[in-house]
């Protein structure tokens, strides 16, 4: 069949997938300094919101993803205060890091503005910790804000980016997770999204033997579905500094005192276990 | 963007989603007494079966269903010896579950034995197992099949259907249930696919209750991503018969004496563990 302009239609070449939605209605569309931002209301996904083409959240399904970058690395990390989030400007993955009660700041370092502000006007959920006095919202270069904090100033750093394309593709390099890996404390965390599990396993080896050349003692990848993104299966990767990844916090996580949607303890422990995957990536 | 014809599009108006793959070149078509049988070769996802204009399964991503409706319940089952598997006339779940060294007798009975037979052509690998000398492959009706079934008859049964449509629909119903539950031996476990997590809760919730007015004693509902179907997450459901389905044989699935490239025990344990899904079909 062919579908009709009533779809918005994302497609991805390495993948040989498109994925869409259906009466995508635009009701949001601007240029910003950095890129285009367009928001469109969708038949049952909620709003989406794409930027330069590429689809970056629904109302439906973005709990999982936002759920997987923060709290696999909150329960891993030793003791985890002070969070450092790069990218990430819809502050979803803001609002679950500031459910753990133990952080005491977290920063959100987005080099557009346009996106939080979008983001408040379409996805005001997202934003609901964003006016949390330990929350501080910055908008500047992500690279150059890791480039001058100072040594084991954070416990968890979340690089919550667009995919490796353009500016965003230094993100996934050595010489920004050697900045990282220098700016998180001993027993810290970083986490990445790395991509799909199914179409992307040279890109993810590539981010794992990044973080190993960058210093980090272990690295994890963890899997989860993500229906709007290509393939609809999607990926995070953690890298420890000085600590194991394999021991996260169970008991931590299966007691924790806040709600998931997508999170449990043994969805986590669970994630890390994918055979075909794990043989891929083997060192 | 709008996709040309080199695109094969399957859409779902329940899920108000479309999935398409890249490069879909038609290399047989055929109408058999039941449906209408295509298989296309792709871009990224090697063959594609279609029935009807409904995606089957592709070469890429098939491993993560057949595996998932297969070893969540023998691991379940008490004893399973004797295993039937209703539809699954590619032979997909047929050759997880003789991976099993403990099942001694195997029966698929799938109406249509045309699908095999394309199966067998363009899907070879699914039917390695179809000359195991425990696989009966029987081409008639599975729901007369069950209700002509003797008591206590199978440790496993496994409806691995296409969606309620239809004369499948049938396969949804209480009736149907309740003659699994009786050819089932006290232990056993049936298992049934039931749609995505995220569009489909309602159906998963009526297919527990009939599983429950069936009289089986306990029900679960494992998820895991399928790109390949609408919102590229899918689910199982089991339903046990005089056994519980929370305490699956964990030792047995760690240390499988087989290869999977999806299923691990800890897999298992946490795909039975989604915090919205839990709730949703609380009873």
């Amino acid at each position: 069949m062919r579908l009709d302009d009533s779809w918005f239609t994302e497609a991805c070449d390495e993948c040989g997938t498109a994925f869409s939605l259906h009466q995508a209605h635009k009701i949001h569309d601007e240029q910003s300094d950095f890129q285009h931002i367009e928001v469109y209301e969708t038949a049952k996904f909620g709003k989406l919101m794409v930027i330069d083409g590429y689809v970056m959240l629904t109302t439906l399904d973005n709990f999982i993803y936002h759920e997987m970058m923060s709290h696999p690395a909150l329960f891993t990390a030793t003791d985890p205060k002070h969070v450092l989030i790069i990218g990430g400007g819809d502050s979803g993955t803001l609002r679950e890091v500031l459910k753990h009660a133990a952080v005491q700041h977290a920063v959100q370092v987005d080099i557009d503005e346009r996106v939080t502000r979008v983001s408040e006007m379409f996805f005001p959920e997202l934003c609901e910790a964003n006016a949390d006095p330990r929350a501080e919202l910055l908008f500047e270069d992500g690279i150059k804000y890791v480039a001058d904090a100072a040594d084991s100033s954070f416990d968890v750093v979340i690089i919550d980016s667009t995919d490796p394309i353009g500016q965003a593709a230094r993100l996934f390099s050595t010489e920004f997770y050697t900045d990282c890996q220098r700016i998180l404390r001993d027993g810290g965390v970083m986490v990445a999204q790395s991509e799909s599990p199914l179409c992307h396993l040279p890109l993810i080896k590539s981010m794992r033997g990044n973080m190993r050349d960058a210093g980090f003692s272990a690295v994890q990848t963890l899997h989860f579905p993500q229906p709007c993104y290509p393939t609809g299966w999607w990926s995070c990767t953690l890298a420890g500094k000085g600590i194991a990844l394999d021991a996260f916090r169970y008991e931590a996580a299966a007691q924790r005192a806040f709600t998931t949607r997508y999170y449990s303890a043994d969805g986590h422990r669970g994630a890390a276990n994918l055979p075909f995957m794990q043989e891929a990536l083997a060192d």
